[in-house]
């Protein structure tokens, strides 16, 4: 089934469910061969290398091209000797997805070329435990999008009115706003709990002080692979050719600092001082088998923001937070599918005016809430506003993220036994200075 | 007097307000020895180098700087041999400032160093209308503040209640939002009309088309010169010493998709189809004889946002619009010190959550408005939503921007004689593709 859903043959072999490694993986392990994401390392000293992965093993792309692995396909020498994907992702499609391509055949079972080579193997893999993994992107332009309609709707009923809870232009419009491109940082990056004015309905002036409301907000995001120049616009039907691959994304926020700021040029304080993303790019490519169709929209959209085909993908998305010394506990379970307006739209929106676009730049999704409360994506919304305490494992109880805590973001598709995962997207929260 | 206010040595001597050079300087331009900016220039097919500009005369830095005049100030070989002037400005105040200084030395009347060097003039003079001035820096973040009280009671009066003009949260912060880098261009750079969703009242649901109502925004930018790391904060004391220098800005807004779509996440597809920057970056340095003292800030500010000295500029600006064809109006006459938030407290208040800055960002003041109807920063203001015509020299008359417009901010410090004049932002509006 998953081949009839794939186009390109080299594609169609990476993805096929029956390929297996000589390379170990864990049946649980989110980087089988299918997967193959791309991503940044460091290793003690040495300058930071452009990787893959399989299992628990790095594979370093620069060793690889420089021993002639990838003859015939034509990189620059340089490509996989840089601390950010954008220079390989600048090759175009047709290169990143001959080098997936490549690689795949490389690991499989019955392939010996590197199979058999001890000494290189031991240049090429080396041990994800072993590398400090590097924000896999430089990240020019980042917009976070408002996508999930559960989670639009729970804000909207929480602070303006549960009768009208989305706003006029929610379901005419995927709603978004710029965010702090320079304040991304990479899964594992403790996070400074922020300082900011607040105001509560009952003081009667401002105060300063270290947010009393951190919360996080469980995203997704796409990565653009292919620039376009001012002027020009995507349309639906093109937006995928535009789109590099996926990560998993955290938008923390201030909520006390950001209801106070926010009217009427939205959030800015409340979450620019920083946002997280997992290290590893999965592929849209990668991403293929789990393609699903999207919520009927109504009312029509207007023509540009029409599509057809799948654009939603079947992502199992998780939250869980870890407090100091404590069990780690599951507090929601989400899905990617949950989302209103799809990439596709997304992109033909924001360059529907002329916006140009360029690679490495971030699109999240929008806090991705499900109906049900446990499958909510922020704190706000699982504790309602501050209102139901959140029981942990142990003793615990949070409304919202407290010093010491440790928020992580899962996040796979699974189908026919192979998990297409992303990781996870880590932060320990640390006291204010 | 002037020589009271600045501090450093070279600055005293740069500023000098009669200093004479042995260029011949027009008396009203905008770059006398006393200026001094930094841009980036290209000409014919040679790659971008740094330069600085007097009178209508470009110097070639790179030049000067392979010829050994900048001997003793320790600078990169190829830091003019740039498309930016970031890695200049990240060799930091004292190389920067030394550079300015060292080229007032080499222009003024009695130095004989280059003036008498023929060949030499021939490299490093170009006639600035013989080469393409290109966007100045490289903006990696970008915030547009929304400092002007005028401006915000204008906007408050229109769309929400002349008795609370102002939101709650206005004279307690200085309030932002992110805007798009990548869509930042130079002056010179046609602009497309852009395209979106909008919806007036009287209609049930939103159409897509050009928009009707093309705006310009007068503002003023200033250029971050030094970097932090994220969870650092800058406190109004030393936030000049992370500013390197100011440019004009053209906030270019389409009003009709801005109302449909900024609530609430702020405005998004309205602003960034393009925002527009002249070519030269004054120094902060440049800027010192023009400090004023702000208006008195009640309610009193928070600590974090109070400050002490003159931190506003006497800078005055205009705005000009030349529809095809006919004669050039001068449409408003403004003044940077009409804002109520000044830099430092912009810079204290955007990094103390920790959020991170970088030389190169960008921060706009927001539409500077004065008092008086024709001190009005946009057209949304001078034409009161679009209510009353602005009639131009000759027949023409305008509520807002119209294809073949072309619209030019200038702006510049006097005093004693002596113009520091930003030069101008200008472009040109094209019909919608």
């Amino acid at each position: 089934m998953w081949l009839l859903m794939t186009k390109q043959q080299p594609m169609i072999e990476a993805n096929n469910p029956s390929l297996k490694s000589w390379i170990h993986v864990k049946a649980d392990s989110d980087f089988p061969i299918q997967n193959l994401p791309f991503g940044v390392f460091k290793k003690g000293d040495d300058s930071p290398k452009v990787a893959s992965i399989i299992g628990d093993q790095v594979i370093n792309l620069h060793v690889l091209l420089q021993e002639g692995f990838f003859e015939g396909i034509e990189l620059p020498l340089d490509v996989f000797d840089q601390n950010s994907l954008n220079p390989f992702i600048t090759t175009g499609k047709k290169m990143t997805n001959a080098v997936r391509g490549r690689l795949s055949e490389l690991l499989r079972l019955e392939n010996q070329e590197l199979q058999t080579n001890n000494h290189l193997k031991e240049k090429v893999f080396i041990p994800v435990s072993e590398v400090e993994m590097l924000l896999p992107v430089k990240v020019g332009d980042y917009t976070d999008f408002y996508s999930s309609e559960q989670h639009a709707f729970n804000v909207g009923s929480m602070f303006r009115d549960p009768e009208n809870a989305l706003l006029p232009n929610w379901k005419h419009m995927p709603v978004g706003y710029h965010g702090r491109a320079c304040s991304i940082v990479v899964s594992g990056t403790d996070i400074l709990r922020p300082k900011g004015q607040t105001k509560s309905k009952e003081q009667t002036s401002p105060v300063f002080g270290p947010t009393k409301r951190l919360d996080f907000e469980l995203e997704m995001a796409f990565i653009v692979g292919k620039s376009t120049t001012l002027g020009e616009s995507v349309g639906t039907d093109q937006a995928e050719e535009f789109i590099f691959g996926f990560t998993l994304f955290n938008d923390w926020s201030a909520r006390d600092i950001q209801t106070w700021e926010y009217v009427p040029l939205g959030p800015f304080l409340a979450k620019n001082f920083a946002s997280s993303m997992s290290p590893w790019v999965v592929t849209i490519e990668a991403m293929e088998p789990f393609r699903v169709s999207g919520p009927k929209q109504e009312p029509e959209v207007l023509e540009y923001l029409s599509y057809s085909g799948d654009a939603h993908f079947d992502v199992k998305l998780e939250v869980y937070i870890e407090p100091e010394g404590e069990k780690k506990t599951k507090i929601t379970s989400s899905n990617y599918r949950n989302v209103y307006w799809n990439i596709r739209q997304q992109l033909a929106h924001h360059t529907v005016n002329g916006c140009n676009i360029n690679v490495g730049d971030l699109y999240a999704s929008g806090t991705i809430s499900g109906k049900d409360s446990n499958s909510f994506g922020s704190m706000l919304e699982l504790s309602w506003n501050g209102t139901r305490a959140l029981s942990l494992e142990g003793e615990s109880q949070r409304l919202f993220v407290e010093d010491g805590d440790t928020v992580t973001v899962r996040g796979f598709g699974e189908r026919e036994g192979v998990r297409i995962g992303f990781g996870e997207v880590t932060n320990k929260i640390l006291k204010a200075k």
